[in-house]
């Protein structure tokens, strides 16, 4: 017999052998996909054989759609087959939302024509419902069962076991694959092509160019729907159309991918929120540093991520020096270095410190886009170093301004806990006790404040657990953006101490923490929650007064003079009064003023509503309501 | 004959073959070290061969104390030469005050006791007044001339020309040296000797490291004796020593040399410089932007600066990409990118653009020093693309901000205008017209603003005139700060564009400016010449509460409570009340209040005053106070 542990702590035992599908039928639960055993998600046919944790997955689960998802890249990867011979097909994971699969189609160029039938190819494949069948073959099988197809070999060189495993969809498919797959096709029901893009085997822009093909797979037509009409609408307020129709970024060619240069809106977007959550971390005893963005590579050994992180750390060298240098990827090495840099006692502890230095990632250039992925971002970053009876203090008060924050931003959260695989201890750093009470305290916190979580076992980092607030916006996706996180670790690599209430020394904890995260990546995030249209606070241009024609524009200057400390201006160009509206209402402007006769007689402007209509207001009444907006950053 | 241009713009004739000497001896002038022709400093015995500027050298004039300095160099070495023979020397030059020369004393460790028998020494040998002497020597009879000295080799090696020009000093004493020299050493009078300092030869950390000794000499025993107690007052006053018992600043072994951390209170200072800026900046319609640190090689060819700045640039390179990415030096590049991304008519100029970005300078280690040469700093820098007619407007605006911030940093101040060299117009870019009629206007706005200035013709760079402000600090230190610099060729390298009136394309004119400079280096530069007593607005520690006993630690608490606004703090530490004391002034804390019995009972506070004295303050007068003070920013 097997002892499985349920999700509901519940033991039950099954006879060796028992099949993930034997348990959902004998639990009486239909629809599973696959099952996760020890944390390792299994095809339903999976035997199983010895005591372990077991999830059965169905598609509302996190890992049910991952496994539907690579299951139905499987089948485009057999309906481009069967369509195009002679396409080498080389790898296609599930990915957020949806998959793709990555071609090398020779000299030929997919078209959108090209989706539509591969796409009706699919509906048919996986109307025949095939079951998914695994088995293992030496390395040396793969170059007879893929002739032609040099990514496959590549990959099984480069596999470091004998064995490596394979699947077949029917009869005629067979594809090089860890798994696990849905138990057959015919649970594939709704399918959509989503484009076409270009990528490079395994990101690398000196290889292959591949032709990659963006798929979704939903089990309703329904759900399909909602996605596809969602999506519509996030292209619609796609951070980037949108940063370009307010004028607030510029990409050049001549900068380089990836390093946006943030126009004077784009700035003041940028320092409102910087400075809000600079004003948020004062409020909780955060003092700011300002630090280099280079720094020796000795640094970087010291705290580990020379070792761990170097393949994302762009490289710095001088003409007057061989020591490696690099752009930090983060500025929790050198806040070691500010705490290192006195004597401490436990009386000057909490030390907290907070940063907004750029930071520079080495990313891919294929896998950047927009605000989402760059080179150079800053975070709203900052540590504290405490004693354990600090922790929850601390986690408290960061938790605080967070929830601060997205109130302010107007937008949902929920909060993730990452702790340690509590059947292998011996993976992580740090005393036991001090793990068991952290975690403990951050559940109580969280039940204190009447907090929903997740917990997620064995998803803590080996040097201390952590909590994540994830953000969701107007239309519903999710956007992890705040980290307090427990690090027993660093502050012992970089020999930091403290005198305790005895006199002797101690090494304190380290916790690193952002509010927001990446102010520039959330200045994308809020342009799609907000569809472009910020509030006030945060809107780069708060008002526009546009004359109705010429005779006007001394009233307009009286208008805009009459709003001190207002991001106002005028639009007194010889243009018709139509195209300024439209050119207004593109770049978001928030609230547009037409003035005229009547406006001037009765010292008041016209407020230009969403639907276009108008509103009149007394200009000191405008005014008055738009500097209370301002000040309660609404 | 040959025409003489003298400073006044007199013309004189003399024979050919007059020495500067003889010019000197006409014009009844005494005590001249040199002569300058045709803008090349040349020695009193230089014969003159052709009409030319003219203008005769002597102490008073920056000329004469280079010649002067570099004069006692030689003696210097000379005296080092018979009291260590088998010291090898290298090269010596004046510098901004005084000289220094550098010695190869192999392994011997040369002491303070050498020092004061080096310059007594050399009272002797200038006492022999000896004359300076010079001629040309082929490159090869380098090495007869200076055996087992391989530093003077190598320089004749690298030498463009077939001759070195030498000088002698009376018969023992020769250094190859490109002169001018004084025409005796009995002009020399009184000698110091400062210090001793490690340097490499040519700079260079590879390389050989030679002794450095520091010197300096002055026509006067008075003068020298105002020198010395001047440095004494600056080294009290050094701003890295100061910086330290202020707690502002950070080195780090580990992050590397030229790269300070900014403590909590060095950010709170700088923050103070850059927000000051920004409001300035403001005022007169500079739009902040935010750009990235680096960027790709090809923004600096197109700019220019790969060419001919390469050397002072960090190189970053990227595991994903074989361009070349460099740390920028400088702002300019990059706001021609914002300029450049959107269309511009001649109503949209002038387009004033400001940046506090980190710039990055590849200085070598050797030549870094506290905060006045780093490799990381900022700058409160800005470009305006503007037209010809706005030209003088905008150089307005900036010289009345830096007047401003100058008068609240009570500094005194100087203006220079570098302008062409009127002989040798083809060495610049852009229209004979436009250098007229712009160093013409800067002239004008000089004398309408009153302002005294010195023109320096031939200084200009090849692309514009400039404008430099310098701060005089309060030990009498001159400070360039403040740089307003017109650029004809930048926006024509980009391809930027703007359609006049007319409806043509026209190319914008740029204008660098900067007004105080780099906040970082305008730290250190406020700190000794405040001697770290900061103004309030700036001090850090506005304001520390000492209660004399616990049993007032409440009322402290009440104290630093009534002071919203106010950077204040409680030391409520278990430690003796005049330790705190010290330790407060120490650390430059603006206000130390100090509170008991009788504070409490009165609802006041004992300010202490720099004479150790106390005064006796109602709590809501200070209160009040010190909130005018940090308002007016004073």
């Amino acid at each position: 017999m097997v002892k499985l542990t349920l999700p509901d702590g519940s033991v039950k035992d099954y006879p060796k052998g028992t099949t993930v599908q034997q348990v959902a039928d004998k639990l009486g639960l239909r629809d599973v996909l696959a099952g996760v055993v020890d944390g390792n998600a299994v095809d339903t046919f999976y035997e199983l054989s010895k005591d372990a944790t077991f999830k059965l997955v169905r598609w509302g689960d996190k890992e049910g759609k991952e496994v539907y998802w690579h299951s139905a890249a499987h089948v485009l990867a057999y309906a481009v087959q069967q369509i195009f011979p002679k396409a080498k097909n080389t790898i296609g994971p599930a990915i957020e939302n949806g998959f793709y699969y990555d071609f090398d189609f020779g000299d030929y160029k997919l078209t959108e024509k090209d989706l539509e039938r591969i796409e009706v190819k699919m509906k048919e494949i996986a109307g025949k419902s095939l079951s998914y069948t695994k088995s293992t073959i030496p390395k040396e099988s793969v170059k007879k069962l893929f002739p032609d197809n040099p990514y496959k070999t590549e990959i099984a060189d480069e596999h470091e076991e004998a064995g490596l495993t394979i699947y077949k969809m029917g009869d005629d498919f067979t594809d090089l694959c860890r798994g696990p797959h849905v138990p057959s096709t015919s649970v594939l029901k709704s399918f959509k092509l989503l484009n076409i893009a270009g990528a490079y085997w395994k990101g690398d822009a000196e290889k292959q160019q591949l032709t990659r093909i963006y798929g979704i797979a939903f089990p309703k037509e329904k759900l399909l729907k909602e996605y596809l009409e969602m999506i519509e609408k996030a292209k619609q307020n796609d951070h980037r159309k949108l940063a370009k129709e307010m004028g607030l970024l510029v990409f050049s060619e001549m900068v380089g991918p990836g390093l946006p240069l943030y126009t004077p809106h784009g700035t003041i977007l940028r320092n409102e929120i910087v400075q809000f959550s600079r004003e948020l971390n004062t409020s909780i005893g955060f003092e700011e540093v300002h630090t280099p963005n280079i720094t020796k590579a000795e640094l970087f050994k010291t705290s580990g991520h020379y070792d761990k992180f170097k393949a994302d750390m762009l490289s710095v060298k001088s003409n007057y020096s061989k020591e490696e240098y690099f752009l930090k990827p983060m500025n929790c090495p050198h806040h070691t270095q500010i705490y290192a840099s006195q004597f401490r006692t436990y009386k000057d502890l909490p030390i907290r410190i907070s940063d907004f230095a750029n930071l520079y990632r080495d990313e891919k250039p294929g896998e950047l886009q927009g605000l989402t992925r760059l080179r150079c971002f800053s975070q709203d970053d900052g540590h504290a170093f405490c004693t354990k009876d600090q922790i929850k203090q601390e986690f408290k008060n960061v938790l605080g301004v967070v929830q601060k924050a997205l109130e302010v931003y107007k937008m949902e959260y929920k909060v993730r806990l990452s702790f340690w695989d509590p059947k292998a201890k011996e993976k992580y750093l740090g005393d036991e006790s001090v793990w068991e009470e952290s975690q403990a305290l951050l559940k109580d916190l969280l039940d204190e404040c009447k907090i929903d979580y997740e917990t997620e076992d064995g998803e803590a980092a080996f040097y201390g657990p952590k909590m994540d607030v994830i953000a969701v916006d107007a239309l519903g996706r999710e956007w992890q953006i705040s980290t307090i996180q427990l690090d027993f670790n660093m502050p012992g690599r970089f020999g930091l101490k403290y005198v305790d209430e005895k006199g002797e020394e101690q090494t304190p904890i380290m916790i690193h923490r952002a509010l927001i995260g990446s102010p520039e990546r959330f200045l994308g995030i809020l342009l799609e929650h907000f569809a472009g249209r910020l509030p006030t606070w945060l809107a780069p241009q708060q008002v526009k007064v546009l004359p109705i024609s010429d005779k006007f524009n001394d009233y307009a200057k009286h208008v805009a003079d009459s709003l001190p400390g207002v991001r106002a201006s005028i639009d007194d160009r010889n243009e018709r009064l139509q195209k300024k509206i439209l050119e207004a209402e593109t770049s978001k402007v928030k609230y547009i003023l037409i003035v005229g006769e009547k406006e001037k007689t009765d010292e008041s402007v016209s407020v230009r509503l969403r639907d276009g209509k108008s509103e009149s207001q007394a200009l000191h009444i405008f005014a008055k309501a738009i500097n209370e907006e301002i000040k309660n950053r609404a």
